[in-house]
């Protein structure tokens, strides 16, 4: 454990919502955000399945309980087992790189088998719901231990992508440690990289935090070498899709540069994630799989093209940190620094 | 000087054009492109200003090139030395990074100085004419010089905003190498970072590539880590704005971060910058004057706002890459490696 303030937090707050439950599910969608607030209706896995896939709703968290819900959907219109895995089947492989997909899919999956078909709604909703409050809880709590482990009485935090509630439906991973330090007057600035193609740094997470009246700084990602050379930044603090058993974190593409550039200029880069996110069965890196999306992401915005021509495009959606770039990884359970297989692997059990 | 490939280049060509002299200057607008081709007359500095100053022609050599056509435009018009040297210091901190700019307009302003006001108007013609025909040869020997250093029967190369003819007016600094490799058959891929936020990379380099037949690949800023992390990058290929006399080197943002990440893959990272790109009065990168540009370049997209609330922005439209992280500067007159200030005085002389 690394030593820091480890001034108590208490309970953070946001208002940004993203999932609602009142019998039936509703999702923000982050494609309109920050231009128009749309909650949409989700009934059903398949219709889930494409709110995912088209970046509706995104965050490794958020996708988790999103997966769980709609099943618990399914299961109340249809328990048959035979029906829930092939929903399931589905959900597991919507999007690749996030681990908390197939791990909610298949945590749902293994007690629908365990309860009798007619328990099989309720149980599976009661389930959703006690992973949305640990989601909710693991939160706060990462929020804490990471505001514990950054120095200083006031520092620059450079971000990137979104992390905040629109990723967990909690205060969030990096952007919780970011609150943190807010409610501890120890936030100078909030930079967030704009994170091309979809933006989510500048749609997403300047959003949040201007609801929530955090200072904020948004930057090209290609400022990021510069701002870190100038000395505003005082850590690094990101999130994580996949966190491989070797302690390599893939996370959103651009976020790999930051740590090399971190690692340069001596300012600690810390990952934010839950325990949700360790995959203790993907070895290495390497062995993350890694979603490569389609080029109109980068060609076109908003439906129109930018470029009047068609060109190839490189498009992988996540890069992967390798563990010797990360100073620390804050997950619920505690502080892993270094960042070793022998650390994670505690919490993994 | 490093050993590679001497091969001899022939006469590169393209079919892009952006500057033309026939009695009258005119430019292509590179803010309309890859859209629209509209050529613009420029027929006062006032008017060459606006168009720098609103990066309808950039790139460090052809904004030497416009400000030396420029004032020999208003030399044509009105001799007089106290307006030329008006003119001039008007052109000259019209952007303040690129030192070609006061470069040629130093140049322009003594040479108006030692003859006579009715001579003023034909010398200074010439004198742009005849730079012009020294940074496009300047352009094909680099080229030559570039390509002869990268060793490997093919390679990818990545390459940070544009660099081409449009930047340069001849076959470009580091995008002539390109071409010099195309040429010989030794270029896999070119990879283009789209170069946020104006997107040079993206709308140019790309537009450029393709006239040209040169097989590209566009990605994010923020994907070039990855694509390093992968292998397909044999060359990181870049040019300058303004190379300080310790061998530090500002160019478009984003560049930094490339350094830094090629030296971590030991790709090597090459700068391809005409001699009149050198400053020798500047003695360390940070006294390079970086020029920080409006929040809009971010925020908009063609005259729209992307975001629908107003924000702080981080917009430095360059970056400073240390010489420990550049393998080798490939000018006219010769290749610097390592790149040291001593090397460099050289080539001042």
């Amino acid at each position: 454990m690394l030593l820091g303030y480890h001034t108590r937090v208490g309970e953070l707050k946001s208002r940004v919502e993203v999932l609602r439950w009142d019998g039936s599910l509703q999702v923000l969608d982050q494609r309109l955000l920050p231009w128009e607030e749309r909650w949409v209706s989700v009934e059903s896995v398949s219709q889930a399945v494409a709110l995912i896939q088209s970046l509706a709703v995104r965050g490794a968290p958020l996708l988790g309980l999103v997966a769980a819900y709609a099943l618990a959907l399914e299961a109340q219109r249809c328990p048959h087992l035979d029906h829930l895995e092939g929903q399931g089947a589905a959900l597991a492989k919507a999007r690749p790189t996030a681990v908390n997909l197939p791990r909610a899919v298949a945590k749902m999956l293994s007690l629908a088998r365990q309860v009798p078909e007619e328990k099989r709604g309720p149980t599976l909703l009661a389930a959703a719901q006690q992973l949305h409050r640990e989601e909710t809880s693991a939160c706060q709590r990462m929020a804490e231990l990471g505001a514990g482990i950054l120095a200083g009485p006031r520092l620059g935090v450079l971000t990137h992508c979104n992390t905040g509630v629109l990723a967990t439906g909690g205060v969030g991973t990096a952007l919780g440690v970011v609150r943190a330090l807010h409610a501890q007057g120890r936030l100078a600035m909030l930079y967030a990289g704009e994170t091309r193609p979809v933006l989510q740094g500048a749609r997403l997470t300047v959003w949040e935090a201007q609801r929530d009246g955090i200072p904020v700084t948004l930057l090209p990602d290609g400022a990021a070498g510069s701002l870190l050379a100038s000395g505003a930044v005082g850590a690094v603090v990101v999130g994580a899709d996949r966190i491989a058993a070797d302690g390599s974190v893939a996370n959103k593409v651009g976020t790999y540069p930051l740590a090399v550039l971190a690692q340069r200029h001596g300012v600690p880069f810390v990952v934010v994630a839950p325990t949700s996110t360790l995959d203790p069965h993907c070895p290495t890196g390497s062995a993350i799989p890694i979603e490569h999306r389609q080029p109109e992401e980068v060609t076109h915005w908003q439906g129109k093209p930018w470029l009047p021509f068609e060109v190839t495009v490189y498009n992988p959606a996540f890069d992967v940190t390798p563990p010797e770039l990360i100073m620390a990884l804050v997950c619920e359970r505690g502080v892993v620094t270094p960042v070793t297989q022998a650390g994670l692997a505690e919490f993994c059990s």
